[in-house]
């Protein structure tokens, strides 16, 4: 860490300390510091760059920990980092052991509340001032939440809770519009932040405008009388931010986000608000690297660059760009094909689909719930919808894909992206739960394809080869060899080896291409095994489980939860046929991943080559 | 059915044969008929007695199933049903094999979407709006949503979405204000419907005021310019309802809902606006019977009543009162416990605790998501929040129990009423997920007693007896009798027999009361078993799973899902100890229940007394 401030920084009074003049300078190298880190490690980079000044002003005006700060998604949190004691680990950022890029309570007494998941910082706030305002304690719940996480409906829910929290509720939302939210698809509420934005003013202003207004005779006497409460009147023409008011909040803004002293002073007037006030800031992603200010998108979470060029270093297609290059061609064929993303389309490589088709590419904001009960409804009306989302993400449409798909039996393709370990993002973003949580739900199917070949086999079938709703899983990563001797049909299920043997592996989707290595290593220890490997794991082929029957260790491999998992389902179908054997079922037992990378929670989990053939071979040392 | 025309409506169209002046006698009738059929059936009254004017207008206007009308929640959908072909069998509303109290696709093609959850129908609505634009069909989608349902985010969601569909998208949002919302507790949303009803005006006048408006030179020239932008100066002036204007609406209203004249031309000219639009209309919930409209809320769901009195005719505590009973005896001695309900404060028997500890109490709307992240933040804030809540409705939050409870490590109980079979509210609301999903969520715990004393024990233990977040489910019922030589101290499990026999029960919850009667049905047929009852179903106990491990076979009754569900976890574990007997695992086997009574459904999945004997001595007889 380079700078004159930056490096003796070790809690925010250090921050406070800084002469105001100097804090430009303090901003500048923090900037450095970030892009010259994030190029190393990969990670959020636009958001934080964005958010540098605000920072800055937060932890001068409040005190944190007794003043809570709470980031919502917390992907913008580096500064923050940077400032309660994690800056000499900065460059540990996203690696294994190292610090998160996302709030972490465990990280520090700073992290007020994990994070990862948009839209929820406000709800989990208002509790905690909620609480404050229980204990007597008068200490500040300040919650940053983006323009693009405020097309999630749960901050609805909690701004209209909240509003009516009343004098005494120490709530400060900061509305960081960094115009995220703002594409010709993503909704109208970006029209209307936008048109707040077009008419600046300060909160300082309005006593005196107040004043001004109501003794004007002409505002409307006869206009106002019997068309408009005169009172909500004036409040319209002083805010233009009705919806924030009308749901009960003080409304401030917009302010210069990158301008600290009046950031300073607008956060110093909010505190004196005795109720709930929303503080509207603008900022500009990618604030002071060119490339990121240019092309925020492909900043906003990005793997490791050329800090001269702005290029990754990294470029190999992956699953998400294997299926974005299959549902195009997919669409190019059949018009009913309609793609929905949940503020996902680069992630997703929905990007060529977008530009192509794009009266039928639906981005709903970040938004899985509408987005799964909106594809039902194109479903309805006729249309074939694709809803591509990562696996962590689409936990939020649990209820939705019962009640919306499910029970209603209608044809909706779910394409599930980053199913399994994710890496570097850690706890809040693997995709280990979704395969369990499918499992539980009726009328749905899933299949689990292994390579970029079976994708399309799953999606081909997905489309055209079964009814009522149906998701195709695939991981975060790069396409994977097989054994030149393995061809599959992507039938239900496929037998990879000598289907006589008395051990057999049972798993599916990223892991059978560890289990071909696994067997391999067996038989040179002359133990002989054969793979079953799932393509549909939803439901559980009653076939694949009678090609084990006959043996006598059965182990399942799976990247997933294992509780409620697809191999409890297996073993639960094992005892229904009277399999009388070994049964081991070797997946996350029951916790939440860390950060680490794909590989090393492979390892971690004995879900790798070496891991697999570990799990078999002391099973069977110990029954001989 | 009585009446001089409601008896030979057969189709909507022999609604539109009816003469203007004779609807009012066409609303008495079916009024008549609602309210009669819901008094020996149960169902929601209040509801369907506010919108009968409303359904009269609408198949007025509308050709229905061309026309695709959808009812949010669909609980008010009864006279809907009576016009479309379901008159005749409308006393077998909500019986088994019966006609559902909600929408359902397979019952009628007038029936578009089917319903039972809360805050969905303009996703959906939206999904075929669009549909049919991309289709270049004029038909219309029209979704029917209650104030209350507004506090649920994902009407929000749709509105961003859909608020920029622009024209030529034929969707119309009738917003039924019924005041359901409106509660001192249930956030700000209503006050904001409030205001706009204070100012009633017509869409007819919009052309014409629009026009005077902009001929009076006075409207601030010298206090709009700088301060506010014209065009929407006016805007505000004419529709107070900037926003549903700002996303992008068209709003109208408010209308009398109970003027059907008002009401159609309302509607007629909606159709004319060529994009979306909000229809906003007052009506009064429980309209027309007296009882109703004095206690709305006790009329919203309702079992069989008295008509003349308007008393139920059944009236035994619940589960529901016992946990409300606990509570309030729990909050009298520690001031930290705080309680939360997503609008179902009668229905999970907090009403006194409402009365009691109104500053503890949080009425946060339909807004499941929301529930849990606020109690997340109250207990992060020190206080011991407890989140009542319908099993089917928590389906809503699966993801912030998993990324705000469970991953942040705190301390939040949920009483998860109505856990396991619902009876005639059928498909949409059984509790039969629970058990499963939150199976899947890593580091939290669930309880599930069996008797109100069971009850007690439990939610002790969650508040007082183990960390971070902790469930305990209960039935919708009465209390159970156990035999009296059973006795609990609610310990991770309870033996119930000589636990040496070679054939165990294992099961939990409601079901125990059963297998206790199957145990003496099977020893009368000299099969002797014994029962291990789980009272921690999550995790499951390894001293519970030993317990059986020398029987020869083993049954687990679930009522609830089987894949993913406690009994394929159960049998897991049987494996890994390398149990070697039988086990077979009785629960729902992959589909929705239907609506029937509690007792026939138990009955139905062989989860009763007779049932549990029948799975039992037929496996016994087949392997001798």
């Amino acid at each position: 860490m380079k700078g004159k401030y930056l490096p003796d920084i070790n809690c925010p009074d250090d921050v406070k300390a800084i002469p105001e003049e100097e804090l430009s300078l303090l901003a500048e190298e923090i900037r450095e510091e970030l892009i010259s880190t994030v190029s190393k490690t990969g990670g959020h980079l636009a958001s934080n760059l964005g958010v540098v000044e605000l920072t800055i002003a937060l932890h001068r005006v409040f005190s944190s920990p007794e003043d809570k700060i709470i980031w919502d998604v917390s992907h913008q949190s580096y500064t923050h980092k940077l400032f309660t004691g994690r800056g000499k680990k900065f460059n540990t950022l996203r690696q294994p052991d190292g610090i998160s890029g996302f709030s972490r309570r465990k990280e520090s007494e700073h992290d007020i509340f994990s994070g990862g998941h948009s839209s929820v910082a406000l709800s989990a706030a208002y509790g905690i001032a909620a609480a404050n305002k229980l204990d007597g304690n008068k200490n500040y719940v300040v919650a940053v939440i983006g323009d693009g996480a405020f097309t999630g409906g749960m901050v609805y829910e909690a701004l209209n809770n909240a509003g009516r929290a009343g004098t005494g509720t120490k709530l400060i939302v900061v509305l960081n519009d960094n115009e995220m939210s703002i594409s010709p698809n993503v909704g109208s509420l970006a029209r209307y932040f936008a048109q707040m934005k077009a008419t600046p003013r300060y909160v300082r202003f309005k006593s005196h405008t107040e004043k001004v207004l109501t003794h004007i005779p002409l505002i409307g006497k006869p206009l106002v009388k019997g068309i408009y409460n005169t009172k909500t009147f004036i409040k319209n023409i002083i805010y233009n931010s009705t919806m924030f008011e009308d749901l009960g909040f003080r409304y401030m803004g917009p302010v210069d986000g990158h301008n600290i002293s009046m950031l300073t002073s607008a956060l110093e007037g909010a505190k004196e608000v005795d109720s709930p006030v929303v503080l509207h800031i603008n900022t500009v992603k990618g604030k002071g690297y060119e490339y990121a200010e240019k092309a925020p998108d492909a900043f906003h979470g990005i793997s490791a660059f050329d800090l001269n060029s702005g290029e990754p270093v990294f470029s190999e297609p992956s699953f998400s760009d294997a299926f974005g290059k299959y549902l195009v061609s997919a669409a190019e064929k059949d018009s009913r094909i309609c793609a929905i993303t949940a503020a996902m389309s680069l992630g997703c490589g929905l990007e060529e689909f977008k530009a192509r088709f794009e009266n039928r590419f639906y981005d709903v904001g970040i938004a899985e719930q509408h987005a799964v009960t909106f594809a039902a409804g194109l479903a309805r009306g006729g249309m074939l919808p694709v809803f591509a989302v990562y696996s962590s993400f689409l936990q939020r449409a649990y209820d939705q894909i019962i009640h919306d798909c499910a029970m209603q039996g209608l044809k909706i393709v779910f394409g599930i992206d980053r199913a399994g370990f994710v890496g570097a993002d850690g706890e809040s973003h693997h995709g280990v739960f979704d395969a369990a949580f499918i499992n539980t739900i009726p009328d749905i199917t899933v299949f689990a394809p292994t390579t970029f070949k079976e994708l399309e086999l799953a999606f081909n079938k997905a489309l055209y080869g079964c009814d009522g709703p149906v998701a195709v899983r695939y991981p975060r990563g790069v396409d994977i060899e097989l054994p030149y001797d393995f061809n599959s049909s992507f039938g239900d299920f496929d037998i990879y080896g000598d289907s006589s043997e008395k051990i057999a592996i049972v798993t599916y989707g990223r892991c059978f291409g560890e289990a071909c290595k696994a067997l391999k290593m067996l038989k040179e220890k002359n133990i002989n095994a054969f793979i079953v490997k799932l393509n549909t794991i939803k439901p559980v082929s009653n076939l694949a489980v009678k090609e084990v029957l006959h043996c006598e260790k059965v182990f399942f491999f799976e990247e997933g939860q294992r509780f409620g998992g697809i191999g409890e389902t297996f073993g639960d179908k094992l005892f229904k046929f009277d399999y009388n054997g070994v049964y081991r079922n070797i997946a996350v037992e029951g916790e939440f991943p860390m950060q680490n990378t794909v590989k090393g929670l492979m390892k971690h989990y004995y879900l790798d080559g070496e891991g697999i053939f570990t799990k078999i071979s002391e099973e069977c040392e110990k029954n001989g």
